[in-house]
């Protein structure tokens, strides 16, 4: 099968076996996959990896080695998306109700499990959930990225009153202004390219330049640029007793003023995956709409391409079909 | 009036006028005070102050300018703590229930407002709490610190079963480790002097040493060295999505790295004031004991003296009496 290879930083597509699922897991068809940003790091380097890159896909399930009379007979055929962490279900993380952080933990085209940038992949059963009939792949395929934009409501109590300020409006900037507009707070985001804020724009949701940013006055600030830029400015706007929430990925260490964050109370607040169910639902409902994001869908054969125009700065969805 | 002054990083014990109360505010006569780590941070220039330091204080109100028949004539004679921030009752902060943040707040000994370490101070009569007759001067002394101690389980739900690494175990670190001991968890400390260690040990509270520190595993880490080396550790003690707290005065800029805050999910939290009628009603019940801390007390008028004591590593309570 075709398969978008990274290995020492460089991206190629080869031609690989078509993997075998392992007991409990199944094979999925990839349908449509999706460029994020953390496939842009990945091939910057950010974490070394060498595998089939990819983690936000939708598929269809065709095959898993124990069906009938299992359950698991249920699973062929049917439309998924799948959470991408694969766990041990035995740790202290996973006992304690927090298996994305499962230490022995593989990855989806991250850490240690070929990815989704692929014609097909493997993953465990019990990551795998149903698409509804009515959300189509182009919106299904942003499961993934939706589910981490609600894990800052699953993290942080965002009470309809307060005042959130977003900064970043690119991938997932986008996916986390729509479902913070959902809990009817006092948005604001800030959006560097046109195109962004148009989409914004078009769903009343209201945009906010830097200048304008008023210091000390936002009771939640969500940094999802990933530059240290970005991290001070939400800095400068969270209140007193704030929350400051880190939704990106950083590359290097970046230098932050304790004295200040204990004199002002602030709660730094690391964010990453999310819950998928919730995403589904709000998928099926129609309360966010992805597939705005989407501005090109290329043939898996010309990944490189496709990552090249991902690659320009402010970009939205690029995606891969196979 | 004899007091300690404190401008371009020199201390200096000089003759100043007795304050006078303006209306709201009371004199007080300063019995004890206490040097904490913040009064030698701010002696090294921490923060430019130019006045009298010292902000732990007990002692006795003898003037309120508007006295009968207001229930101002009350506080005469009374023994009191006071809270060192004293607020404007105005701002988005104040009538936010976050009086402590107040933008236009001047706090005692710290920030334009002459200090403790004096014979006499003035402070609203808003922030003073009467000291129950049970308890000593030397415990009373204590009530502002340990409210910073208590701050910290005003903002983390720390559970029975929770799993609390306390890092520093100086003056802060022992009303920090008694506290959180009080709440039932499985609390270690990492002390490193022979004398803090001995009082920690005196009220079975369990110490452990740097290399059984068992990484990423701990619920709660409180960070109460104030030193980059001291964060490091947290960090790495710290388990997934738990809380690590700065709690201490930190110098200059500390390199984070965010990455790993966002896949590791980490809350981290700044600590400062804290709550004083719990911090007395710990003191009255007895179920905290500050004053095992106390090393030496001086004569205000020995105060320089004083100070180069306290300034020794891992030296505890220092007190002043005037």
């Amino acid at each position: 099968m075709k398969a978008l290879w990274l290995e020492n930083q460089q991206l190629s597509l080869q031609d690989v076996p078509i993997p075998v699922a392992p007991d409990g897991e199944a094979l999925i068809r990839v349908c449509l996959s999706g460029i994020c940003g953390t496939d842009l790091e990945l091939a910057r380097g950010y974490y070394p990896y060498t595998g089939i890159i990819g983690h936000e896909f939708v598929g269809e399930v065709v095959e898993s080695p124990d069906v009938s009379p299992s359950p698991n007979a249920d699973w062929i055929g049917k439309r998924v998306v799948g959470e991408i962490n694969a766990v041990c279900g035995e740790c202290e993380q996973c006992t304690n109700g927090r298996p994305t952080h499962c230490e022995k933990r593989t990855v989806l085209g991250i850490v240690k499990r070929d990815g989704a940038h692929a014609e097909y992949l493997t993953l465990p059963l019990a990551n795998l959930h149903r698409v509804p009939d009515s959300v189509s792949d182009e919106a299904a395929v942003f499961s993934e990225p939706l589910a981490a934009a609600l894990e800052i409501q699953q993290q942080v109590h965002i009470q309809p009153a307060d005042r959130v300020l977003l900064i970043g409006a690119g991938r997932l900037g986008q996916l986390i202004a729509q479902t913070l507009a959902l809990t009817g707070c006092d948005l604001r985001v800030v959006a560097r390219h046109s195109h962004q804020k148009q989409l914004l724009e078009a769903r009343k949701i209201r945009l906010i330049t830097k200048d304008e940013i008023q210091p000390r006055c936002w009771d939640v600030v969500v940094e999802a640029t990933g530059s240290s830029s970005g991290f001070d400015m939400a800095r400068r706007a969270v209140r007193p007793r704030g929350v400051l929430v880190l939704k990106s990925t950083y590359r290097g260490d970046v230098m932050v003023n304790f004295s200040s964050i204990v004199v002002d109370e602030i709660t730094l607040l690391g964010s990453r995956c999310g819950p998928f169910a919730p995403a589904l639902r709000l998928l099926e409902s129609g309360a966010v709409d992805p597939a705005v994001l989407i501005v090109a869908r290329y043939p898996l054969a010309k990944a490189l391409e496709a990552f090249e125009l991902a690659r320009q700065p402010g970009m939205l969805k690029v995606l891969l079909e196979s």
